[in-house]
């Protein structure tokens, strides 16, 4: 392993995501990437009595299905990391306390799947792990009820708000395998640029996955052009336009190969979100399902997977505090060099 | 790197714990350890005006501390590992946002700072980080208005209830240095035994602490005896006996040489606080205060330190579940064989 710069690390022996998986809820089933995920559910509560419930069965049934179709024996297994966006993180640890694998519990936000990302391929490449789980969940109707109104309240939603990401992505990483290949990690900083706006998340992450992109560009002396794709994970509409504006001010053009899962994930037109997708899932399930198979078909041989998380909870908001950002990076290649 | 049987990890350059810091509440400096912490508070708010802003000042502060007493420049401080017990972990985003070193978020309830630890020694021993930053957070206020009653309403608690810790510890661990060492972790499972009230937590969670311990023992083929002394993070008076009791029970003896953070850290004839110390700074302020000037001091030159978390939160306690337990554990040395 060597450091490159102030926060990169390159992976000596790149270790491969060996497979994933997706489930997704009703909203999603009914988007543009809907063929590509395992699973679409039809109803938000998935036979469960609440939607903490429904949540927890969603990553556990996701994981269970990332290990039946990576073919690697669960004992083989070494670690899991995990996190999601409920309070305490009880999504994870109540959906996989009966996995019996070592588990590290990770919040990152809406970051958490490439935090996962970053230290299961630490571990691995360490030979501290053959093998490791990482996953996440959201669900559009806990994350509502939890950090801004209940649903059945009706409330209007402003412009700027994203849609909370049901679903679960989950991971298989391990030594041995063909690639794709988590070649560098840059594991980010905390940016407070002082946005307050609960409902504008876009904007408070977006000077985040500034701050890691082009700390990845200037550790590692790649131009964005290297990657055949730059993907964040769910600043939507908002945040995705400032990223571009801000990056290109500190001169980089990312413009030509950049996307946004929360701007993928759902129908613009068809499905009014406003601003996009959000949430731990939307990275997870739109890189588990859609970015994965590019890879896999090499239609895509390079990418660079950035999720960004917003640091924060209902009562910050309510003691009028802003809202702190955090995006992570990992490098994933088809071949290396 | 070495893994150990299921899954215990050796390290090949055992990192050393560089300095350590602790602030703590006005009850803690009330306390039996008062004269270990580096500094005791006199109220609860810090000149703050809310719980939560003075959680945060507690850990900023102790982690600018550790940063100072270590002499380690800040640069050369790669990563910074934390969490804490409030929603979405805000002490430590809110506390530690103008750290300017990259940050992994954690979350193991109040197994968070062995976790953390677990995590930063093995980038250090992987070469993925040269120092790195370990810190959490409780606070006795914030807690209880979180997870069970307003303060104000003066609710009785019962026997088996512990009082949450108010204070921070933080650890700086890095490649150099002449110990005390981390020589070996063993990251602990999810373990859910039914333990279904929210007010004994000592007891949901003292069966991973068992299945942590007895792994640890197995996969490293080490006697209890071979610590000059284990010690829990916090489980109290009413854990620490089910600890002693389930681990006879599997034939192994440690009641001669075993101690919990929480049952040291207050005064159980003039301190009532019934079943002894809880919270994620329980074993973060007790190891970074006591236990660490022992080992420095060469009166204790083996421990084996196990934080046990409760992952719950207070809907899933409305809601009827029960609390699934963790607990990982790291064997520190003075002398490396």
């Amino acid at each position: 392993m060597e450091r490159l710069g102030a926060q990169t690390i390159k992976l000596q022996n790149p270790p491969t995501i060996v497979e994933v998986a997706s489930i997704v809820g009703p909203k999603e089933g009914q988007g543009p990437l809907a063929k590509y995920f395992d699973q679409c559910l039809e109803d938000e509560f998935w036979g469960e009595k609440t939607w903490e419930k429904a949540e927890s069965k969603i990553i556990k049934e996701t994981v269970n299905s990332v290990i039946t179709k990576s073919g690697v024996p669960a004992d083989q297994i070494d670690y899991c990391f995990a996190g999601d966006l409920l309070n305490q993180c009880i999504s994870s640890s109540f959906g996989l306390r009966e996995l019996n694998i070592p588990f590290f519990g990770v919040f990152g936000a809406c970051s958490t799947f490439v935090e996962s990302l970053c230290l299961g391929s630490i571990f691995v490449d360490a030979k501290a792990a053959r093998n490791v789980l990482c996953a996440t969940s959201s669900h559009f109707c806990s994350a509502e009820k939890q950090f801004r109104f209940p649903l059945e309240l009706g409330n209007q939603r402003p412009p700027t708000s994203q849609w909370t990401v049901t679903g679960s992505g989950a991971a298989v990483v391990g030594e041995n395998g063909s690639g794709p290949y988590i070649t560098m990690v840059t594991p980010g900083k905390i940016v407070d640029m002082g946005i307050k706006d609960a409902n504008n998340m876009g904007a408070a992450m977006a000077p985040a996955a500034v701050d890691t992109l082009i700390t990845h560009f200037r550790d590692t002396g790649r131009k964005p052009s290297y990657y055949d794709m730059i993907i964040t994970g769910d600043l939507g509409y908002v945040g995705k336009e400032i990223v571009c504006e801000l990056t290109e001010t500190k001169g980089y053009n990312i413009k030509n190969n950049y996307e946004d899962c929360g701007v993928l994930i759902f129908d613009k037109e068809k499905q009014d979100t406003h601003s996009g997708g959000s949430g731990c899932a939307c990275i997870g399930v739109t890189f588990s399902g859609y970015f994965f198979k590019q890879l896999k078909d090499k239609k895509l041989n390079r990418i660079l997977l950035v999720a960004t998380g917003a640091l924060t909870n209902a009562t910050t908001s309510q003691q009028g505090e802003s809202i702190p950002g955090i995006a992570h990076a990992v490098a994933i290649e088809t071949s290396i060099n």
